[in-house]
């Protein structure tokens, strides 16, 4: 049994980096993280998986290592540098100060700061400056949505100058967490097959049982509603990428009108975006901008039928852009199709790489 | 074995009202098409069903009888006052001269003659004075997708005066006609239940097998293609849109932006609009401007989850309307959601009204 049988320990672990916390590490973008920090340069020191209490001791593999959860409490950030929170909103308002009080820098993938005026909003191939002012010890990370399209548009943004962004989304049922993914996958169990369904008022209604975290029917629908009711009528997920694309591109007057949909796809976000520049915009100019563009990958030639869909960059690390159109009537407008894996591209890829940044300042 | 027992025979028949031919009554639309005639007031003496050579002699049921399919020839039009053609545009281009030859108004729902200045492009509810003058004797119906938000679109610009609009799209499989329902359904049955599906890369692609008339994996999946290519990456669906809104709205320079998208809903087409208009909006009137006008229902009470879905609208007549917000950064722009059943609203409910309208001309 030579020295390459059983687990292998401990192969990345960077000598004298910083020690990471991982709070939520056996959610939906939980695992994707931990796969990220298992195939990643490794920049860390210890690496702790936190969960709540029902997860204690489970083991998760993490760079090749079983490592055992442990219970969300303050002492399990003594001696953490970097505290990654993929948890809900309202966890992460209890315990993102916990975190900070015990010395850690938290970022944070939840809704609770991303507004937050001492809080930074970081997407690093956008602006990785902001990080240097973290008043609070905290750094947020943006929606899956917004990630979908920021750093696309951030790019086009330093050439032709943003006006105004009307978008419409194509949103997966993971955007919803387990239940969500779990809903679908029951539901597309109950209608897979039945040729009578969908060519009748509620006929699809009446078969796809449970609703989950959904307000209609999910498999063979789609629906026009994600999040919270706000003033006017639109949903916060609608709110969250007008707020959440000012913030990270420092646009505060920024038009933007957001329409968010639930699509039956399991995983990747997709959005169909009319950006408005200041000045005059060129296809194949803004094409090359983006196929240049650090983080993303430009799918882009109808006449052979590419373009991205969840199908094909779900699992995938960059941010897919397709579909580049001038509009025809308005010279400094384009049209374009934007694909990204959310619980990846959306989520778990940001704040690892957020932290890498912090972790790199961090190290002596 | 009362009066009531057996087929009932002729019950609707307008005495001495004008001769219809149904061209296609064996497709998708002609099915629906059928249906309408059933249960609509009717006002047609003689109704023939033609169709393709394949299914001459087969009887199918039109207003409580049964009808059998006769073959398209020349002589099936000797003595038809109005045709419908429900068929692709090639049939449409080849024989609706021949019909119009032979003394028929031709009312026809392919795309051959909607962009031709001599044909008018009609909708009932926003234009049916374009009805008066028809030079080649054919009036065109506009697209399924077109068809979705005209409707709604056309009455809040009598109010509001219409200047640009930038549509989503969110279309039905059935929009690609029997065999895009066949492709759908025989996708959903491979990936329904399968909750290893959608996690990783490529793995719908390698199980939904073949891709019918769509260029990827519809089920669990969406499609940012419909149509041919056209100059500048835009698709002939998208171009449709622009061209066929404006035309039929009377507006030749209207700024259209449209970005058309496939979705796995069997049947009903949704749309994302942004609208904007020349004067200020205001929500709580726009909504009361689409609650008042015929053939749109207002389904817009998201406090009570209410918004139109696929699933719901599916089989019915209306243009269906919800989501309307005004944009937080324009005064003078509308946000909202539009559903409408591709196959009845879109497509067979249109060209049976507008011929209602030629009959009522016809009749003496």
């Amino acid at each position: 049994m030579g020295s390459t049988a059983g687990p292998v320990t401990g192969r990345n672990r960077a000598a004298g980096g910083p020690t990471l916390a991982v709070v939520g590490a056996t959610g939906a973008v939980g695992a994707v993280l931990l796969d990220l920090l298992s195939t990643r340069r490794d920049v860390y020191g210890e690496i702790r998986l936190v969960a709540s209490p029902r997860s204690v001791g489970r083991p998760l593999s993490v760079r090749g290592e079983q490592v055992p959860v442990a219970a969300l409490a303050p002492e399990v950030f003594d001696g953490v540098d970097i505290a990654m929170f993929h948890v809900p909103g309202a966890v992460s308002k209890e315990w993102a100060p916990v975190a900070t009080a015990r010395g850690a820098v938290v970022v944070d993938n939840s809704g609770a700061f991303r507004t937050a005026p001492d809080v930074p909003l970081v997407v690093p191939e956008v602006n990785p400056e902001r990080l240097r002012e973290r008043p609070r010890g905290i750094v947020a990370s943006p929606g899956c949505t917004t990630l979908a399209m920021i750093v696309a548009i951030g790019a086009l943004h330093r050439r032709y100058g943003l006006r105004e962004l009307v978008v419409s989304s194509y949103q997966a049922a993971s955007g919803a967490g387990q239940d969500g993914i779990e809903t679908l996958y029951a539901q597309m169990e109950k209608v897979g097959g039945d040729r009578a369904l969908g060519l009748r008022a509620g006929d699809v209604r009446g078969v796809v049982g449970e609703l989950g975290p959904f307000p209609a029917p999910l498999a063979m629908n789609v629906v026009p509603w994600s999040g919270s009711l706000e003033d006017g009528g639109w949903s916060s997920d609608e709110l969250q990428v007008r707020d959440e694309t000012r913030k990270v591109l420092g646009l505060p007057g920024l038009r933007v009108s957001a329409t968010c949909v639930r699509v039956p796809v399991v995983t990747a976000h997709s959005l169909s975006v009319h950006a408005v520049f200041g000045e005059r915009v060129d296809q194949r100019e803004a094409q090359a901008i983006l196929a240049g563009s650090p983080g993303v990958v430009l799918c882009d030639n109808p006449e052979l039928l590419e373009f991205p869909t969840p199908a094909d960059v779900v699992g995938t690390d960059p941010a897919w852009a397709g579909r580049v159109r001038r509009s025809l009537d308005d010279p400094k407008a384009l049209d374009l199709f934007l694909c990204g894996d959310n619980l990846r591209q959306g989520a778990a890829l940001n704040t690892a790489q957020v932290a890498e940044l912090l972790a790199a300042g961090l190290t002596p």
